[in-house]
């Protein structure tokens, strides 16, 4: 008798559902509506009607599926209580056991972050490591962080909040949390075009291929860089230093085997890679500087591959 | 019948050693001198010599011994490899196999400041928590980090190596470790000293209890602060700042349920332990800011504790 893992990604738009085998092949993906009204009361029974009805197309049993692992955009405890997901509409509920009930598999849920973490690990840019810190660098920047093959949850399902790492203690401007001085304010891709627009505002005559009259984004910041432009390259290497200097820090707190970066800005490929790695050699300390910086590969299917493999693991 | 854990320091001059009772009751406690000579080959034979002698004295047969556990000056894997301590003389190696085969008990090894975290959660100023930092504030800064009830190693034993985050990306200064703006540079005793010299080279005229023409410690600047010199509140202020920034980035990282203050610098009491929570408090991001800033209360006793912790769990 198969082994399957059933991973689900719940988002605020979409849920994304994947049903693997026990060693990392995947059988099937398809995707649903999120229906957040009614504070978000439908979505649980959504997913586990379309899981059983995809079970049935595909002619594999409850009995062959070994579980669901779930990852929410929220805090979830270890003991796989969901603390609030806004995008939901959810409030404090026990997820697992709810879809346990629905769905009669056993059911684990983590934070979104975390479980791709776990996914990358398992199947992706990090495989055949056993402790790794992905790295999302997308609008914001979200982290995961994960030990012993085991995710870090923390005492009330914060860890691995670096975005909102204090790493400026001279910022003016706020970040989105309130507090001045944040990761996300330098790394994330409204960062960088922060950065820029910094860079323009305290360099009135500089020459750039980025035009500082129309809007643009952290890609053209990176494009322009990799042509050689003296004023992106500036930024960029800005931006490789709060990098590099952060994942230096959390090297020295978690002493992983690997960094991985993915999300969105990690399409910038080797420019982007090439910068982080160089900052994170250069300012770590001695006994963590061997660490990998990897490059993600799963890109938004991380989220299943990692509820898989909860679900697949003891 | 009774059950013991045996807790061993080793330090570079003395080896602590410990019996307890597995509520955590002290039994008797007692020192033997650190012979590093031969490279530290003598090191492990004569703490089972001196444990087997006080557990006959003491009327405490093998078979009531759980076990023991030590900690040790160095980075030590997962699996309980000692990879080099450096003031023992000691190079890559099982200490706690050798250990065992000496004594005829089970024999857990781990890094010096974890195991002292661990007795700060079991007796000590973190009891009743599950997780934890424990930050050694002394000549250096230590760390070390209890997730779940277990010492959080990392994969090459340099977890908690939190004295060389990199905190201060214009420093010019170099720390001992050969990078400039570790954190160990602003918040360990030579740190504060540091700190206050720095001060008075830059204000060349202000008057200060501390005495600019004679060596003078941190104690001497916690001292001046707390009569109310200017220019010793400053440093302090200056050191609570960096270190509750620090804090602030650990919590985003672990989100423990505490952080526990150690160390001689400790010492200075409420004047450094509010400087630190009001910065903490300040820098935290909101979903870790209600992490306890606690104060250590076993001193150097905590490294026994946490040993015979390690050796009375599973």
């Amino acid at each position: 008798m198969k082994s399957y893992g059933i991973g689900v990604d719940i988002g605020g738009t979409t849920v994304k559902i994947g049903v693997f085998e026990s060693d990392g092949t995947l059988v099937k993906t398809w995707e649903i509506p999120t229906r957040t009204e009614d504070e978000g009361s439908h979505i649980l029974g959504d997913i586990a009607l379309s899981v059983k009805e995809k079970l049935k197309e595909e002619e594999i049993s409850l009995e062959e599926v070994k579980g669901i692992g779930m990852g929410v955009p929220g805090p979830v405890t270890e003991e796989g209580l969901v603390l609030k997901c806004v995008n939901l509409g959810w409030g404090v509920f026990h997820a697992a056991k709810v879809m346990s009930d629905l769905v009669g598999l056993p059911v684990k849920v983590g934070n979104d972050a975390n479980v791709a973490a776990l996914g990358e690990m398992w199947q992706g840019g990090g495989k055949g490591c056993d402790s790794l810190v992905l790295l999302t660098l997308g609008t914001g920047v979200g982290a995961g962080i994960v030990l012993n093959q085991r995710i870090l949850t923390g005492c009330s399902g914060a860890a691995g909040e670096v975005g909102h790492m204090h790493v400026n203690l001279t910022e003016t401007e706020s970040c989105s949390c309130g507090n001045k001085g944040c990761l996300e304010q330098y790394t994330s891709a409204t960062g960088v075009v922060r950065l820029m627009k910094r860079y323009f505002a305290s360099h009135q005559e500089a020459d750039s291929l980025v035009d500082r009259n129309k809007a643009f984004s952290a890609k053209d910041v990176f494009d322009a860089a990799r042509e050689g432009d003296k004023a992106a390259l500036c930024v960029v290497e800005e931006f490789g230093e709060y990098l590099g200097n952060a994942l230096a820090a959390l090297a020295c707190v978690v002493n992983p085997e690997a960094f991985v970066i993915g999300g969105g800005m990690a399409a910038a490929g080797d420019i982007l890679m090439d910068i982080v790695e160089k900052n994170y050699r250069n300012y770590a300390f001695h006994a963590v500087k061997d660490a990998k910086v990897l490059r993600a590969t799963l890109g938004n299917m991380a989220g299943i591959y990692g509820g898989a493999k909860m679900a697949l693991s003891e």
